[in-house]
């Protein structure tokens, strides 16, 4: 039954961190003045990428290859960006909260997977960031922008923060669907604190100094 | 028979494929200004580009690994880049026709190469346009441009129009070798027309108006 | 005997090729005031870019996800920036010299690595140069600028020449770890000899002239 319900909370969690990486790969589109077709390009290839990545890294198939869903999911954001454009606009911080909001669940998604090739913890924990920061790393290089990643804002390392929160869980109870629950909500609140209170780590500063 | 034919149509409309894209990677290295090496370098990737992602994709071996020929046709390229620079030039169209041709003729030996290895058709059509504008879309990044693709102008969907033939046909009357040249001769038909009428798909308009 | 020392010897190569590659990021991210994390990120993409696609393109499991090591020696590398900054300010040199010599370890372990899986010479060359080039290539594309390897001065080649010396050695007298250092010092002095004396290939002059 756990087993069954993770299984389904897996799947919910893919395809909502998919419509979020989605749009916010979509929101760039249309700055960049994009047409609808590179837009849904840019959007998949953000909302895949991480995941993409995992995938060749582990050495297995590309999940979105293996289910049409991901790929019908980013049709659904597009859609929905082109009805509820208004609205979204007028939620002033959309932008964020979809990426912080995919962060967190390709995160978990991405331990959840390297977990069940076998992989030890430090290589979850580094697989999950990858999961979830290098769909929008490959989005900015091809909208040539340095990756937010690497600019100063707390980004992978709060993916880095929930992969220990998960795996702190681990040690003490076994696997249990909550903790991939506490994961993702460790993800979103470091990242939406250290925004908050402007906090970020010290720049290494230039040797040339 | 129609296996044996396949296969040396196959191998033909990839060494083409690999000319074309070379010589556009050429000509972008030349405007770079890149030395010989680097130009043989971005020549060979813009070449080989989308069908090793198409082949990491796939999980087999890249191609171009297997088989000398691609390296060769790349050189080939370089050597008669520097011995028709002028006749290249006269032909103005030039770095566009030769874009759309191996645009055409990847896209089709993607698309093969996918439906070989059991994959569904929605699969083997990203595959195709992976296959037809992921060479492209390395070398604009490297050469620090936005990609083509994403640019106002009708390309990797020209890729997918090629691929919806070749499938329409595939379901009328099962494989055949001119099922490729159909689409081929799509793309180039679709992306030719499309700049020729400056026809192009809107833009994703900004969400911040 | 031979492969206990050549197994210790590729470990020390790859080990000090990781370290001369993350020193190269950690400068690059310093000028480009990346944080302490997205340092430590760059630092390691630098270092195992290059190792990771020859992996990728070989289809094995990319080799640091197999041993700490390597994740560990880019915290080394980080620390070491942080504590010694000064002293590494004064080799005026530092940066070019990391390069370099990571540029020739790297050739090496990744020729050795594409021999082990019984590749042909040309492919190990091929990927000989991938493994020391690639990483800086990623990190040059990440930090948006044209990748060194294209500009004019001689890199990707350096790590040619060094291949090819590798299998000269190879052919007149079979496998013997000394050949694995005459290649390194090939790499490292084509590479300085040609930024000394100014040598480098001539570009591919404009078809557009």
């Amino acid at each position: 039954m756990t087993e069954f319900s993770t299984t389904n909370l897996t799947t919910i969690i893919d395809l909502l961190g998919t419509l979020a990486f989605a749009i916010s790969g979509l929101r760039w589109a249309s700055r960049k003045e994009f047409d609808l077709f590179g837009a849904y390009v840019i959007g998949f290839i953000t909302a895949i990428g991480g995941g993409t990545t995992r995938d060749l890294l582990l050495g297995v198939t590309p999940f979105w290859m293996e289910d049409p869903k991901y790929a019908i999911v980013t049709g659904v954001a597009l859609i929905a960006v082109l009805i509820f454009k208004r609205r979204i606009i007028k939620l002033d911080k959309t932008l964020f909260i979809f990426d912080t909001v995919g962060l967190g669940l390709f995160t978990v998604s991405g331990i959840d997977k390297a977990l069940e090739l076998g992989f030890p913890i430090w290589i979850c924990i580094i697989i999950g960031a990858v999961s979830g920061s290098v769909g929008g790393v490959i989005r900015d290089i091809i909208i040539n922008e340095v990756p937010l990643l690497f600019r100063k804002e707390v980004y992978a390392l709060a993916s880095v923060a929930g992969g220990i929160v998960y795996f702190v869980c681990y040690q003490f109870s076994g696997f249990h669907p909550y903790h991939e629950i506490f994961a993702v909500i460790t993800v979103i609140l470091v990242r939406r604190l250290s925004v908050k209170y402007h906090f970020h780590l010290p720049t290494l500063k230039s040797f040339d100094n």
